[in-house]
């Protein structure tokens, strides 16, 4: 199960997940068009099983294993929608799955993912190498260690979102969609630009994770500390070794975003489209919303990524 | 353009409103299952034009008009997501729409209202009588008055809903509707069970505006005093005469919920379903979570009627 990420392969993950996840909708609303001054397309994962993309990819990994390794179960590492994700496709292809967390994690989240019938396995994230963790049961186990984004069949699978936006929408301009580790976005690229290859596609961070923006910029991966942005899903130190590539080659530029137009954004999109969408699943509508893009795109799809953000969290917004 | 409400009346307004409304998403969720005992299809009118299903019934009404009708314009009365729909409608119709509404209206309301091109008339509520006013411009302009709920245009459009809900999920125990005016409800039973006359249906209200619950035991329209609900949207004295009958002979059952309960459910399909529903639409909802069902119902369509609530409220939550 190497798999190399083609817009063939992501063809066949469409159909290995169909039936585990949701087909979600895309919305569209007069207001954001007005405010934008774009025709937007909103492809709304916050709507998916599992609360964001990451079912996608989780699924396509895991029913892509063997009935040996099934048995054996999976194991990921991973403080949010990764971890929700690989226990819900786990649960549901009847495997056992272990996910180690931090210590310190939203307890909702930790909650969810035992809810989907995951073993938790916490660690001390001054101390602990969650990765360590990880292999070591890997190791002990037989159980597969589902990466969160530097996988191919991880990639192939955050695909089918681009895929089912451009099935919808033949005739988009562009496709704006955030990164953190790049599945999502090196996924829908190579779907989207697959499908036709004038499609122009752009990532979004925010700026006090700006790896990406940074890295295009050096021709290769720069790491940053990512810790301080609200967008947690995007707080990954740097660009993946199977995901950058790509990003390279299919991905026209890194749109940045504030802080506060991440959080106006939540707000808005609460307000105005009735979603709704966790900082990260938000970053791609803010920088549409911000016109962050260059001019002259009119039909923009937009992934709206995830929808897992505490009550407590909006509260303070 | 009298009109009967009948199923075949239904599926013509359904033809007569298609591309000018949106059909909405209909969302399941295994949490929200587990958590109610029933397999629960949740049609999501919040995610709508106008952020509610009123944009049905104004729809149908404004386009049943003709051309000269259209040309006088059109008048309604209302402090809320009829306000919308009517200058909603009539603005894609190219009709102008004047729209009586309380000083003390929310100014998000108001303002979404003006956004749509509509003409505001404020009265003070206290003081004046809305209908007398409504009346008034009708008769001085010639412009067609649409009523929120009490006229079976607007009942016939408002049934497009439950049309699109049997469509999508044929094979329903039961459906479970809000019911302020009655117009959602009567509707929807009308299309629901001219589809199939064993399905069962259930209207909800708040405990704290129970005229239907009261009227159904009476036999005839009873009028209490409502204005100490949260749901705004179910904020109606009376049943109304066109939608009692139909609701009489149709309805199983008033559910009523709690209050607290309503609030409970705001924030649960928030943070659970990432959807917004404003207190209203959120109500049967409510009924179904908190086990307001007779036993032995399995698969059940509910509405989410309206997504139109302020910020600052759901602050208060």
């Amino acid at each position: 199960m190497a798999g190399t990420v083609t817009l063939e392969a992501i063809r066949e993950a469409a159909a290995r997940i169909q039936g585990e996840v949701k087909r979600t909708p895309v919305m569209t609303s007069r207001g954001f068009n007005e405010r934008s001054g774009v025709e937007a397309f909103l492809k709304c994962e916050n709507l998916q099983t599992s609360g964001s993309f990451k079912i996608r990819g989780a699924t396509n990994f895991v029913r892509s294993l063997t009935a040996e390794q099934l048995a054996k179960g999976v194991v990921a590492f991973s403080s949010g929608n990764h971890a929700q994700a690989v226990a819900t496709a786990a649960r549901k292809a009847g495997a056992k799955a272990t996910v180690v967390m931090p210590l310190d994690a939203p307890k909702a989240k930790v909650e969810a993912t035992r809810d989907q019938g995951a073993t938790i396995v916490q660690y001390d994230r001054l101390k602990d190498d969650r990765e360590a963790i990880g292999r070591k049961i890997s190791e002990d186990t037989g159980a597969t260690l589902i990466p969160p984004y530097d996988h191919p069949m991880t990639v192939i699978g955050q695909g089918t979102c681009g895929l089912e936006l451009m099935e919808e929408v033949p005739d988009l301009d562009a496709i704006v969609v955030c990164t953190g580790g790049g599945g999502l976005l090196s996924g829908c690229a190579t779907a989207a630009r697959g499908i036709r290859s004038d499609v122009r596609v752009f990532g979004v961070e925010p700026e006090l994770a700006n790896d990406w923006y940074l890295s295009m910029q050096a021709g290769k991966p720069v790491a940053v500390d990512p810790s301080s942005t609200i967008a947690d899903g995007l707080r990954t130190p740097q660009p993946g070794k199977v995901t950058f590539p790509i990003v390279q080659e299919l991905v026209e530029g890194i749109l940045l975003v504030s802080e506060q137009e991440i959080k106006d954004t939540v707000k808005y999109l609460i307000s105005r489209l009735k979603i709704v969408a966790e900082p990260s699943g938000a970053a791609a509508a803010a920088a549409v919303l911000y016109g962050k893009l260059p001019a002259g795109i009119k039909r923009v799809g937009i992934t709206i990524s995830g929808g897992n953000v505490d009550w407590d969290l909006l509260q303070k917004f």
